[in-house]
C-alpha cells in the first residue's frame, strides 16, 4: 500500500530522504530560475494572447503540482513557446483576444489537457505518444518556431496584426507596413540583436577572459533580463509609453486567484481537439527533455505517471488562472545546471513567483512589448532546425515526405492540420511500406545447411519446389500481396509440385493473415500443389494450432528448412532436373 | 507495344484464340446467366431504389466493358447486394427516392466509383483495398446482410417504411404495424418460404432421384425465376393488383438510354466519400471472387487491370441509365459453372438481356414487389455468417474487437461509419500490438553459438553484459518503447558495463527509431556503458552506414552475436561474477 502510494505520489519517496545538502542546492538553482522565468512567463502569456499575469500564475501552481506528483527530478512546468501558440490558436477560434471569454476558454483549454493527460496516465495510454514520429515532431516544432516568430515582428513594428498561417500573418503584416513605428522599432531591433549576440557571442568571450564555466552560463542566460531591465529604464526615462511605445501596463499584484474553468458543451465541443493535441504534444515535449537530464544522472522517469504529473500540473493551471503548461527544455535544462537535487527545487521556484506577482509587478509597467517578442524571437529560432529536412532525405525518404508535409501544412494551413496531416501520413507511409514485404526465395547453400536468397548467393534449388522467406509479419495489410505473389509464382513454373514458406522472420500472423494462408492452401490445392511451412516461432505456432490451417494443409510443417529440403526433393539434387 | 496493348485490353490477347468450342460454351453459359439476372436485376434495382429497367441497364453495358478490360475469365459484373445498399444509403442523403434527382445522382455516383477505379487502377493503388481486413469486410458483410433482409421486410408486409440503420429500420417498421396488408404477406411468405427451401433442400432431393449434378444445379438456381412467374401468374390471374398488392408495373420497352451523370460541385461533394467506400468494397468483393475461380483454372488475375476493368463498367453504368456495380459472387459462380470459357460469355448475357429490355419488359407488369424482396432475402441471409465473431473469439481478440466494433455500428449507425470505424480500429489495434514489439534478453546455450531466451532455457549469462533480441522492425510507433526498456534495465543493474542490441528480427529502422538508439546511445555513454548491435541484416547497416549512429557509437557492431559475447565477457564463465 505505501509502496503503492509512493509510486503514484513520488514526494512520499524523495521527501523522505531530504537533508540540508538538497536544501541549499535547490535553493541555489531555484533563484536563478526565478530571475530567468519572469520576462519568459511574461513573454509567452503575450505569445498566448493572455495578460501578463496569466503567465506568472501559470507557472506557480503547476510546478508545485509537478513536484508532488512528477518523476523527474529536473524538470521545470510551466508555459512553453510552442504549446503557448497551440493554445493562442486554438483560443482565436473561440473568442477575440483581451475578452473574459478568451480568459475563460484558457482555463478550459487547461483543465480540459489536465483531464486528459490524467486519464491517460490512469489508463495507461502513454504510448499514444508514440503515433508522433521523431521527423514529424521535429518538422511541427520547426514550423512552430517559424509561426511563432512571424506572430511577433508585430510587436517589433509596432503594428496590429492577425493570423494562424504563415500566408495569413505575412499577408496582415504587409497591409499595416504604412503604420510602422519608428522608437518601436528601435527598441525591438536593438533588443533583438543584444539577445542574439548574448546567445552567440557572450559565451565564448567571458569564456576567453577566463571565467568560470558555470558564471559565464549564468551571464549569457541572464541577457533576457539585462534585456528587460535595460528598455523598461529607457521607457521609464525617456517616456517612450507617452510617445507611442506599447508597454505592458498595469499588472495586479496579488497571489494567483482561484479560478474556475467554463465548462460549457459546446465551448468543450469546439476545444476538444486542440486539448488533445496540446496535451500529447506536450507530453511528448516534456518527457524527452526528461528522459535526457534523467540518464545523465542514471535515473530513471516513468512515462505513464509523467502523464499524471503534468496532469495534475494543467489542473493546477486550470484553477489558479493560467493555461496549458508542460515542461519546458530551457527552463528545465538552467535548473538542471544550477543543480537542482530534486523536485523541492520547483516548489522553491513557486514561491520565488508568487514573491514576484505580488511584490515586482509594479517593476514591469514601462517594459515595452517589443522587448518581450525579442526575447520570444530569440528563443524560438533555436527550434527552427531545417536540418531535419536533409538528414531525413539522405536517411530516409519516406521520413522526408513526412517531415515535409507536416512542415508545409503546419506554415500554410495552421498548427492542427499541419500536426494531424504529419501523424496520419507517416501512419500511411509505414502501412505501406509493410504492405509490400521483402519476400527473397532461397535455396541451400552448398554443403550447409542454410538457406540464401537465389539471386543474391550460388545455391541448390529444384525446379519442382518453391522456397519462399518471409521478412515481415502477415497481417491485413500485406496478406493479400503473399497470395498474389504466391499465385503469380506458382502459375508461372509449370514443374513446381511444393511450396515452402520459411516463417522465421514472422513474428504475428493476424486473421486476416490466417485467412490467406488457407486461401493460398485451398487455391494450391485446386493447381495440385502442396504447401508446406517451415520454421515457424513458438507464439505463432500456437496460434496456428488454434485454427484450421494446420489441420487442412495441403502439406507439412517443418522444424527446419533443411528438413523441408530433404524432404520435399529427390535423394540428390542430380536428379531435381529428371 | 502489343504486348503493352494487350496487358492493357486483355481482349486482345483471348481474342484471337477463339474457336468454335468456346463460342458453345459461351453460348449456354450465357443464357443459364440471363436467365437468372433477370429478376435479380430487378430486385437489386429495387433495393438501391431505382426503377427496375435501371437494374437491367446496369447489367448491359458494363458486363462488354468488363469484357474487353477486365483480366477475370468469369467473372460476371452488374448490380451486387451490398454495393446496392450502398447505393441507397448514399442516395438517401442527397434526393427522395423516386425523384429525377436520386436516378441522376445514381449516375454520377457510379460515374465517381468508375473515375476512382480508374485513377486507382492507372496509379496502380490496388493495395489500399488491403486496408480492410478480413474480419473488416467478413463483418461489414454480415451486418450488410441483416440491413438489406431488414430493409425489405416492408415490402413482404405490404407497409411503409423508411430508415438507414437497424434501429431506425426497425422502428419505422414497427410504427406501420397496424397498416400491415394479408395478401402481400401471403405472397412474400410462401415466395421466401419456396425459395429457403430450393436453397436447403431441392437440390438433394433431385440428387437422390439421380439426376446429373449440373442440372440439379441448375434447376435450384431457377428457383428464384420459377417464383417470379408463379406469383406473376397470380396476381394476373386473381387481379391481386386491383385487391392492394404492390406490383413492378410498367417497364419502359427499350435498349439502355444514353445518359449523362451530373457533375456538379456540391452533389460530387456530397457523393464522394460513398464512392470511394463503394469502389473499394465492390473491388475487393470482385477480386477475392476473381482470384478463387481463376485458381481453379490456374490463371492468374492482375489486381491493378481488373481496377481498369470494374472502373470501365461503372462509367459504362454512368452513361447508360444504370447505378454502380462490381463482379458479383453469385452471378459469377453460375458463369463458371455453367461453362463459361472467355469474357465474351458476359457479352453474350448482355446482349440476351438486351434483348430481355426490348422485349420481356411487359411481363413482368404484374410481377409483386413482395416476390423480389424474398428474393433479396434469401439471397443475403447466406451472407450473414456471424461465426466470424466465434472464429475471431478463438485466434486473436484484437480481431475480434474489429469484427465486433464494425458489425455493431453497421447495424447502429450505418454502413459508412461502420465500415469506417473498422477500418481504423484494425489500423490502431495493429500499430498498438507493434508498438509493445517481443523484446527477448538472451544468453549462450551451454556448448553451443546459439544464444536464446534466458526466461526459458538455462543460458550462460554474465553480470556485466545485457543482450537484448528485438523481435520487430524498429520504427516510429516502437521507438520510444525501446528506449524506456533498456533505461529500465540498466538502471536496475549497477555492474552492467555492456549492453549488445541483437537485430536478426530487425527488417526496418526508420529515422524515429535511428534517433532513438542514438539517444540511447547517449543515455548509455553518460552512464558509461557500451551500446553494442550484432547481426544487424544488410539493407538495414547500409541505411545506418548513412547516418551518424555507426560512427559515434559508443561500442562496435559484431557480424555475429557470438562474436560480441568472445569480445565482451571475460575470457571464462567462470571469472564473470568477479
Amino acid at each position: 500500500m505505501i509502496d503503492h502510494l509512493r509510486r503514484h505520489i513520488p514526494v512520499l519517496d524523495w521527501g523522505r530522504r531530504y537533508n540540508r545538502t538538497a536544501l541549499s542546492n535547490d535553493l541555489i538553482a531555484a533563484l536563478i530560475v526565478t530571475i530567468m522565468l519572469i520576462p519568459q512567463s511574461l513573454a509567452y502569456a503575450m505569445l498566448a494572447g493572455l495578460p501578463p499575469e496569466a503567465g506568472i500564475y501559470a507557472s506557480i501552481a503547476p510546478i508545485i503540482l509537478y513536484a508532488i506528483f512528477g518523476t523527474s527530478r529536473a524538470l521545470a512546468v510551466g508555459p512553453v513557446a510552442v504549446v503557448s501558440l497551440l493554445t493562442a490558436s486554438a483560443l482565436g477560434q473561440v473568442a477575440d483576444q483581451g475578452s473574459t471569454g478568451y480568459a475563460v476558454a484558457a482555463l478550459t483549454l487547461a483543465f480540459l489537457s489536465g483531464a486528459l493527460l490524467l486519464a491517460m496516465g490512469v489508463l495507461r495510454l502513454g504510448f499514444l505518444a508514440n503515433f508522433l514520429s521523431h521527423p514529424v515532431i521535429a518538422g511541427f516544432i520547426a514550423a512552430s518556431g517559424l509561426l511563432i516568430a512571424t506572430s511577433q515582428l508585430k510587436h517589433i513594428l509596432g503594428v496590429e496584426a492577425h493570423g494562424h498561417t504563415l500566408p495569413q500573418m505575412l499577408g496582415s503584416l504587409f497591409a499595416h507596413l504604412p503604420e510602422i513605428h519608428g522608437l518601436t522599432i528601435l527598441i525591438g531591433v536593438s533588443a533583438t540583436a543584444f539577445l542574439f549576440w548574448t546567445r552567440t557571442y557572450l559565451k565564448p568571450t567571458l569564456k576567453r577572459l577566463s571565467l568560470p564555466d558555470v558564471f559565464a552560463d549564468i551571464l549569457t542566460k541572464a541577457g533576457p533580463v539585462a534585456a528587460v531591465v535595460a528598455t523598461t529604464l529607457a521607457v521609464w526615462a525617456f517616456d517612450l509609453a507617452g510617445r507611442g511605445v506599447s508597454i505592458v501596463g498595469a499588472v495586479p499584484q496579488s497571489l494567483p486567484p482561484f479560478t474556475t474553468p467554463s465548462l460549457d458543451a459546446d465551448l468543450i465541443r469546439l476545444l476538444i481537439v486542440p486539448a488533445i493535441l496540446i496535451s500529447i504534444i506536450g507530453f511528448v515535449e516534456s518527457v524527452s527533455v526528461a528522459q535526457t537530464l534523467a540518464a545523465k544522472k542514471r535515473q530513471r522517469i516513468d512515462p505513464d505517471q509523467e502523464l499524471i504529473g503534468l496532469g495534475a500540473a494543467n489542473m493546477g493551471a486550470a484553477f489558479s488562472g493560467g493555461f496549458p503548461v508542460t515542461g519546458g527544455f530551457s527552463r528545465s535544462v538552467v535548473n538542471f545546471d544550477a543543480g537542482a537535487q530534486t523536485p523541492a527545487a520547483g516548489a522553491y521556484t513557486a514561491i520565488g513567483l508568487a514573491i514576484a506577482a505580488v511584490a515586482l509587478t509594479p517593476l514591469v509597467y514601462y517594459l515595452p512589448n517589443a522587448t518581450l517578442a525579442a526575447t520570444i524571437i530569440v528563443a524560438v529560432l533555436s527550434l527552427v532546425d531545417l536540418s531535419i529536412l536533409q538528414k531525413t532525405w539522405t536517411y530516409a525518404r519516406a521520413d522526408f515526405v513526412a517531415v515535409a508535409t507536416t512542415i508545409v501544412l503546419t506554415l500554410g494551413l495552421g498548427v492542427e492540420i499541419g500536426v494531424g496531416a504529419g501523424v496520419a501520413i507517416s501512419v500511411l507511409l509505414h502501412l505501406y511500406k509493410t504492405s509490400h514485404p521483402h519476400v527473397a526465395e532461397v535455396g541451400l547453400v552448398p554443403g550447409t545447411q542454410h538457406f540464401r536468397n537465389i539471386h543474391r548467393h550460388a545455391v541448390i534449388t529444384d525446379p519442382g519446389l518453391v522456397t519462399l522467406r518471409v521478412d515481415e509479419s502477415l497481417y491485413f495489410v500485406n496478406a493479400r500481396f503473399l497470395e498474389d505473389l504466391i499465385q503469380k509464382r506458382v502459375t508461372e513454373g509449370c514443374a513446381i509440385r511444393h511450396v515452402v514458406l520459411m516463417f522465421s522472420a514472422v513474428n504475428e500472423v493476424d486473421f486476416s493473415a490466417l485467412e490467406s494462408l488457407e486461401a493460398i492452401n485451398r487455391r494450391l490445392r485446386d493447381m495440385d500443389v502442396g504447401l508446406h511451412l517451415s520454421e515457424v516461432k513458438g507464439p505463432v505456432m500456437d496460434r496456428l494450432n488454434s485454427s484450421h490451417l494446420i489441420r487442412d494443409l495441403n502439406g507439412q510443417v517443418f522444424l527446419s528448412q533443411y528438413d523441408a529440403w530433404k524432404s520435399l526433393t529427390p535423394a540428390s539434387p542430380s536428379d531435381a532436373a529428371a
